[in-house]
C-alpha cells in the first residue's frame, strides 16, 4: 500500500461513476461537536399493532395486509413514480422536462417487526433475495419499465419512516443519473476490453488483498477503493452476471450469506442495529446489449466516530465533491474486526 | 405553465450539471411517521466565552482570536486539504488517485455570536462579499490553487459543529466533481452561442416570471427549474460575469440585499432558524479561458414541511436521482409569501 495514500490528501477515481472522491486521511483526528443523533435502544415487540407493515393490519388506504409467513410485496401506497402518467415532453428554450411512468413496491422482509436482516437467518435472507429476483424479472418484462432499482432505507437517521424491516423497488421509465453514469464507464470498458469492468477490478482486489471483507465461494465483500462513506461496502459476484436473476440457487445462498455477514459485523461496530441505505445496481432491463453490465450491491452508511456522530455530506461535498476522513483501508480494518466467521 | 408539470411524475433536467430530478408532484400528501429533527430555540449570547469562534477567545491549538470588530478570517485548525501534501500519482492498474493540495479558511460573519445572514445588517452582509471578493483573488492568485470554493453550513442538521456565524473556503489544486460539470455545460453552450447559458436562462425566467423570487437593479432570487432540494435557491448576477470579483461596490450592496432578503424570507417560512448549505459557483483560477462561466450562489435547505421535518436525500437519491415532492413553482409560492419588500 502507498503510503502517501494514508498520510495525505488526496483525491481517489471511481471507475465505475467516472466522479472522484476527496481523502483526508490526516483529519480524522478533529474533535467533534456538532450534532448527536439519538439511538432507539428500544426492544421492539415481533408484533406491533400499530405498524402499517406487520401482518393482518390494516394500511393507511384501507387495505389489509395477509397474515403472511416470510416476504410480503405491496404496491408503494403514496409512490414517488405514477404508472398512468401521460406520456409528454416539455421542451420551452432552456427549460426541459420529460414524463416519467413507474411503478414503486414496498418489500417486507419479514413477518416479525422486531428484526433485521442483521438477524434474520441466512435461509430467510435468501427468501427476501429470490423475492428480489422475481420482481426484477416481472417488472423488468414490463414494456414500460427501463430500470428497476432495489433498494432499503435503515434506520431514522437514513429517513426510514417505519422500523418494520422492509426494503423498496422503484422501478420506471428511463435510467435514473447514477445509472446512467456506470452504464457508460462499464460500456466503454467493456468495448475495448471485451471483459467486465468490475470483474477485472475484482481481480486485483482479491491479489492485493487490502480492502477485502469477506468472501465465500460465489461472493466477495470489499470496500472500493473510492469509498465516499465512511464504512461503505459492496457486494460483488465472482462470476460476470449482469443482473440478479442470472444466479443460481447456491449462489443465491452464498449472496444472503454474505448479506448476513457484513449487516452483523456493522451491528458490531459500533454496538448499534446499524443504519445504512443499500441497493443494487444492475442491468437496465431496456432490452438493449447490456454485457457490460456487472452486478453489485452496496452499502452506503452514514456513521463516522460513533453510533451517535455521523458523516455530514453537506457544504464542500454538496458544491465541490464528496470527502471522507478515514482511510477506506482504515475503515476495511476496522469492520473486519467485527466480522464474525 | 404546463399543468402536466404539476400533476404527473417526470423529470427535469438541470443545463448547468447535465442531470434529471425525478419530481413527484402528487406525493406532497403523503403522511410523514419518521425521525423529526430537535430545534434548538435557545437564545444565543452575543458573546459565549465557550466558543472557539467569538472575538479574543482561544481556538483548540492554542491560538487567541483577535478583538475582531466585522469580518474575520483565519486558516482551518483541522483543514481537509494541504498545502504541503506532496505532488505524487498513484496508478496500480484499475485503481487511481492523485495528489491534492489546497487551502482552508473559516470565515467568521460578526463578531456577534447571536446572529446569523438573516438578521445581519445588509451593510453588515456586505463586508462579508467583500472579504469573498478578497480570498478569491488572493487564493485564485496562489499557482497552487485553481479553484475556491466559497460556502457556508448552517444549523445543526446540516453538520454545522458550531452555532457562531460562520462560512468556509476550500481552494484547491484541481475542480471538485460539481465544478467540472457545470464547466463541461457552460463551455458548450458558449462555444456554440457565443452566450452565457446561465445568462439566456434567466432572461427566460425573468420573462416567464414563474419561479422569481425577488430582483434588484442587479441580481435575480429565483427556485431553477430544475431545483433538487424542497426550497432550492439561486441568485444571479444580471451581468454576466464570471467571477465575484468582477462586480462593482454598488452591485456589491445589492448582492448583499439579495443574501439578506432570502435568508429573512427563509426564517420566516418556518419560524425558525432556517438551516441549509450555501455556496458560490464561480470560474476557476487555472489561467485558463474562462469567459463561459456565469458565477452564482445557491442555497440547499433540507426542510420540506415544517421545522422539525426535513427531506432524506437516501436510498433511491443516493442509487438512482434526486427525488422532489412539491414543484419548484409550489415552493417559489411559499417563499414568496414569506419576502418582506
Ligand atoms: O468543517 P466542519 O464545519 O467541521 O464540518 C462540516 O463541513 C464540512 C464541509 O462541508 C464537512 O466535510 C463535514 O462533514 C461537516 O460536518
Ligand atoms: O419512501 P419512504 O420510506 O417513505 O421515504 C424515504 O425513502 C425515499 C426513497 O429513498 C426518499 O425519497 C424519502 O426522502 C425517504 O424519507
Amino acid at each position: 500500500m502507498d503510503t502517501n495514500l494514508q498520510d495525505y490528501s488526496h483525491k481517489r477515481f471511481n471507475i465505475l461513476t467516472g466522479e472522484w472522491v476527496l481523502v483526508s486521511p490526516h483529519r480524522s483526528k478533529r474533535p467533534w461537536q456538532g450534532q448527536n443523533e439519538t439511538i432507539s435502544n428500544e426492544i421492539r415487540p415481533t408484533y406491533d399493532p400499530n405498524c402499517y407493515l406487520c401482518p393482518g393490519n390494516t394500511r393507511i388506504n384501507g387495505e389489509k395486509n395477509p397474515d403472511y409467513k416470510d416476504v410480503f410485496v405491496f404496491t408503494n401506497d403514496f409512490a414517488a413514480l405514477q404508472v398512468d402518467s401521460p406520456n409528454f415532453s416539455f421542451n420551452d428554450g432552456l427549460l426541459r422536462a420529460e414524463s416519467e411512468q413507474g411503478i414503486c413496491k414496498v418489500i417486507c422482509f419479514s413477518p416479525d417487526h422486531s428484526r433485521s436482516l442483521a438477524d434474520m437467518k441466512v435461509d430467510d435472507i435468501n427468501k427476501v433475495v429470490r423475492v428480489w429476483q422475481k420482481e426484477y424479472i416481472s417488472l423488468g418484462s414490463n414494456d414500460m419499465i427501463n430500470y428497476v432499482q432495489i433498494f432499503e432505507n435503515k434506520g431514522a437517521v437514513m429517513g426510514c419512516s417505519n422500523p418494520h424491516p422492509h426494503g423498496q423497488i422503484w422501478s420506471q421509465s428511463s435510467l435514473p443519473n447514477e445509472v446512467e453514469k456506470k452504464d457508460k464507464q462499464q460500456e466503454n470498458y467493456y468495448s475495448q476490453n471485451n471483459s467486465s469492468l468490475l470483474g477485472d477490478y475484482l481481480k486485483q482486489e482479491v491479489e492485493l488483498n487490502e480492502r477485502i471483507i469477506y468472501q465465500n465461494d460465489h461472493f466477495v465483500v470489499l470496500t472500493p477503493f473510492w469509498a465516499i462513506w465512511p464504512f461503505e461496502t459492496m457486494i460483488i459476484p465472482k462470476k460476470h452476471y449482469t443482473d440478479i436473476a442470472q444466479i443460481s440457487e447456491q449462489e443465491s445462498l452464498a449472496f444472503a450469506d454474505s448479506i448476513s455477514k457484513i449487516t452483523k459485523a456493522y451491528d458490531k461496530l459500533f454496538q448499534t442495529s446499524f443504519p445504512y441505505s443499500s441497493g443494487i445496481h444492475q442491468a437496465p432491463t431496456n432490452n438493449k446489449q447490456n454485457d457490460h453490465w456487472h452486478w453489485h450491491m452496496s452499502f452506503y452508511p452514514p456513521l463516522l466516530r460513533s453510533a451517535t456522530v455521523k458523516k455530514f455530506m453537506v457544504g464542500y461535498e454538496m458544491f465541490g465533491s464528496p470527502q471522507r476522513d478515514i482511510t477506506a483501508e482504515q475503515a476495511v480494518e476496522r469492520i473486519k474486526e467485527n466480522l464474525e466467521v
